[in-house]
């Protein structure tokens, strides 16, 4: 077989009517609200039904640190989804939407790769079913109508130098990072200083990922601090009276979409918050539906496990009352070599010493994660030039550490490549081993419980925090917040916050540059280093490339 | 019966499948793309093979010049097309898609009222099937392109000074009329003065409503003007090489959206050009397939019939190669009595003398519409109020036109009422009198075309252009753009460009402040008076009170 990029793949797809799919999770065609012949949202009906049923097991997929080698985590989730599926299981995949502005930037697609890839990746790479729209237009609604409580004569006293609501759009634009707005006299309003974030930095992104219903969803959306007064006493979007209007435009976008893989098994895909200054996971109400309608779930969260996993755990777990039965940590033989300082051109020869130092990395977040009570199958995402002696010096290493790393090749072989991989996943999570629980417990002060991940993650000797940070956190403690999860955001390269220092560091510290309270989302952001919340175009976009070809096909797009 | 809104009578709608309105118009469910159960769009395949049929009959609905009164030229669209249902014929019709930023204004619904209406309103009136949202981001895509290309090292010359480009957002926002980007350093390229308008202006709206094909969708987007270098020689669109990508991102948009009336018949809702800055018509494609699918197509056209006939007539059938075989303009009793100098708090009261003053705007529209070759019927939009005699003196004045108006009560009682009105309007339309034609040639200058529209259809003595706007627009006659017809930029309260001079004036002048070049849309932007195409919430915003009730169900859209 000629090798096929993965929009090939995809568009080769025989797809299935997507209420076939929804047969197979015993949902009705009344039940799905269709979006073309291969996409659906799922029904609040139906949802609010599927309540009463017991759960299935929960199954999350996380990776080692990213590196440039690329470890296929979503891949590696759809391709689980398909061979537990294969071997008898009822099972259903989990994952997060693409974020429009970054196809058009560089960024690959988002709806994994090779043979394991949900469908249409075209659709659920550009506007899907209109989620993210959903949720520009609700935030920049607010933002509008702030300003518009300003304009017209600002009964709420808010200070127009501490308004912390910017605007979003759903695209790399570098231009709108930092902004002057209201110019142009007194019918355009008070200047002051603005910008945008990308969509998936939103607040309102979070608040629906991690909302359990619409009233919730409202309850949280009014809860967003949209700014200050001059006595720093915090105003709600609440008090704009924009919660009403902000819920009744993201009705669509709380209900889960429903997808098919290349081998027609059921996937939501909903939901896709920022893994850095959010949680990075896909929503709750389409996780928690999951968990009604098929005996095994697989879902992934961002980034690296130090990152996305923590979160997972200590943020959705928590929020949402869910617990993994068995975690499955993605990892290369490119990756190995590269954390075990092989260059990227040099990764096509074999190279043990290398992989064998690489491992480190891994060991570390096995660890990690077994510290959340919850056992690990490790995942050796299968690529052309890995050896044999390469592959048994991962399986070698991982059983050292107490653990099983099992070969694994669905971005080749679809479902069937994953059969090993769906068995001893699935008979671990049958085993009942799990003993889930976060790592810190609500009532533990908010400095204490970065303090917390920063030692059991990060290995970290200590977190620099200054004392206006230090205050802020108290401040926010008696206001009521100190109960809150932290949300940390630092690169995703290396547990350190240095993104150079690969393998497992130790020795370091955590410097804490700025805190953010997102009130909505119910969450304390922690900002360790540069975090960008709107990405630029590079010097060749691809979307000079990004065409329909002759047969009205979409060329360019991966 | 108790009086119901709108939004209750929509609600209280038993809608029938969408499958079985397409079917209606022969369109198979697998032509149909659904979004939802009561919403599809119609495939490409679709209407390419559908080219071949022969065209039926295209009514026009237009309208005298609106008053705070309210004319209901959407309501009378709809209900004429159930009435032409009713009396046996095979109609359809065509109305625009609303904009979902005005909304959460003061704006009512654009989905017609009371039993003369399409559904679902709450969906046409908020996200929809996404279009205004593919528009945004096809906009946004390319002001990033040209802001990305600067950064980059400006290979094409762009003075930064002269980038026309704006970025779009449908929303009422003012904040973003005038705007400074790029602020905050090199990593965010070079600051400059810019700004946002509302997505409904956007100069990819009124291509998408133009085009008749993707084909010449991309060529149109690939036309637009972006910016000018230092010798003032135009950068376009296909320079920046967004044209592809903005394709794709459009390609969904391009194909009309079907849904029903509350009776059952089919209704194309798509497109949404501003009708001062752009032609204010729903889109060619929608307007061109009706007509292939259905014996009698009621479309209307923005504002009164002085700015929106005038465009459906010189714009959108002169570049589709459409034309109308009569024209219904929509009068009320009570904007002739506004019209007849009676404030709104007093329309209440009969006053036949008001009425019969006021009608001179309604002669001056007959007259000018009887100019483009096709006959009028007047269709008095009946209100409760309205006295036998208000009526009767409003029919003699029309008799005495050389027309006939008929009284029209869809709005109380759906098709059932428009019967008389469809009845006329049939006859007239199969009677073979239109004889269409524009009222410029192509190939007359710019200027004068402008010139022949303030005197034929203004009936203004003079066209005040200054020597910069003669030139700019010999210029684009030398650069080739000569041949493209004129798009007026003025208020749509009267004849004249003086807001408050209704009636049928005369002795006036029509002073030009700017020009600006569509060349992608295909026309000349002529511009009289303050045009805003970003507007501005009210003090107390509708959105303050739009939220879902303890149903479910929105609340507060209208």
């Amino acid at each position: 077989m000629a090798f096929r990029t993965d929009i090939e793949i995809a568009r080769e797809a025989v797809k299935k009517p997507i209420q076939e799919i929804g047969a197979k999770l015993g949902i009705s065609s009344d039940d799905l609200v269709p979006y073309g012949h291969d996409k659906a949202k799922v029904s609040a009906e139906f949802i609010a039904q599927a309540r009463s049923k017991t759960d299935g097991k929960l199954i999350l997929v996380t990776a080692i640190n990213p590196t440039p080698a690329g470890e296929g985590k979503t891949t590696t989730t759809v391709g689980l989804g398909d061979g537990l599926n294969r071997i008898g299981k009822k099972a259903m995949i989990c994952i997060r939407e693409a974020s429009l502005g970054p196809c058009f930037g560089m960024k690959g697609g988002a709806a994994g790769g090779g043979m394991a890839q949900v469908v249409p990746m075209e659709d659920i790479n550009l506007h899907f079913t209109g989620d993210f729209h959903a949720i520009t237009s609700a935030h920049n609604l607010l933002s509008a109508m702030i300003d518009n409580h300003i304009y017209w004569g600002n009964e709420l006293r808010i200070d127009q130098r501490r308004v912390v609501w910017r605007r979003v759009m759903d695209m790399n634009d570098r231009a709108l990072r930092d902004i002057v707005t209201s110019l142009g006299g007194v019918a355009n309003g008070f200047p002051r200083q603005a910008g945008f974030d990308i969509t998936v930095a939103s607040e309102v992104m979070a608040i629906l990922c991690l909302a359990s219903d619409l009233d919730d969803l409202q309850k949280r959306l009014g809860d967003i601090i949209v700014a200050y007064r001059r006595d720093r006493s915090p105003v709600y979007a609440r008090d704009i009276k924009a919660d009403g209007a902000m819920t009744v435009l993201l009705k669509d976008a709380m209900q889960p979409n429903l997808v098919q893989t290349l081998e027609h098994n059921p996937a939501f895909v909903h939901g896709g918050p920022f893994a850095n200054i959010a949680h990075g996971c896909n929503s709750v109400v389409a996780t928690t539906t999951a968990l009604k309608l098929a005996d095994y779930v697989v879902t992934e969260a961002g980034f690296g496990a130090d990152l996305g996993a923590e979160k997972f755990m200590n943020i959705k777990c928590r929020k949402a009352g869910i617990a993994p039965s068995v975690v499955v940590l993605v990892a290369t033989v490119r990756a190995m070599k590269m954390n075990g300082g092989v260059a990227k051109a040099d990764l096509g020869a074999e190279n043990v010493e290398a992989v064998n130092k690489g491992c480190a990395n891994l060991g570390r977040h096995i660890e990690n994660l077994k510290g959340f009570g919850v056992p690990v199958v490790v995942a050796i995402n299968h690529f052309v030039t890995d050896t044999d002696a390469e592959i048994e010096a991962v399986k070698a290493y991982v059983r050292g550490q107490g653990a099983e790393a099992i070969l694994s090749r669905h971005w080749e072989l679809g479902g069937k490549g994953a059969e090993d991989l769906a068995k001893r996943v699935a008979e671990v999570a049958d085993s009942g081993v799990a003993s889930f629980s976060p790592i810190y417990p609500d009532d533990m002060g908010l400095l204490d419980k970065i303090k917390t991940i920063a030692s059991r993650i990060y290995r970290a000797d200590e977190v620099l925090a200054d004392k206006s940070v230090r205050d802020q956190l108290k401040q926010w403690e008696e206001a009521g917040y100190g109960h809150l999860p932290i949300c940390m955001a630092k690169t995703q390269y290396s547990f350190s916050t240095d993104p150079n220092r690969r393998g497992a560091p130790n020795g370091h510290s955590v410097p804490v540059r700025e805190v953010r309270l997102s009130a909505g989302a119910g969450f304390v952001v922690v900002i360790c280093g540069e975090i960008m919340t709107m990405p630029g175009l590079p010097r060749v976009p691809s979307s000079e490339a990004i065409m329909l070809n002759d047969q009205g096909q979409i060329d360019g797009l991966f």
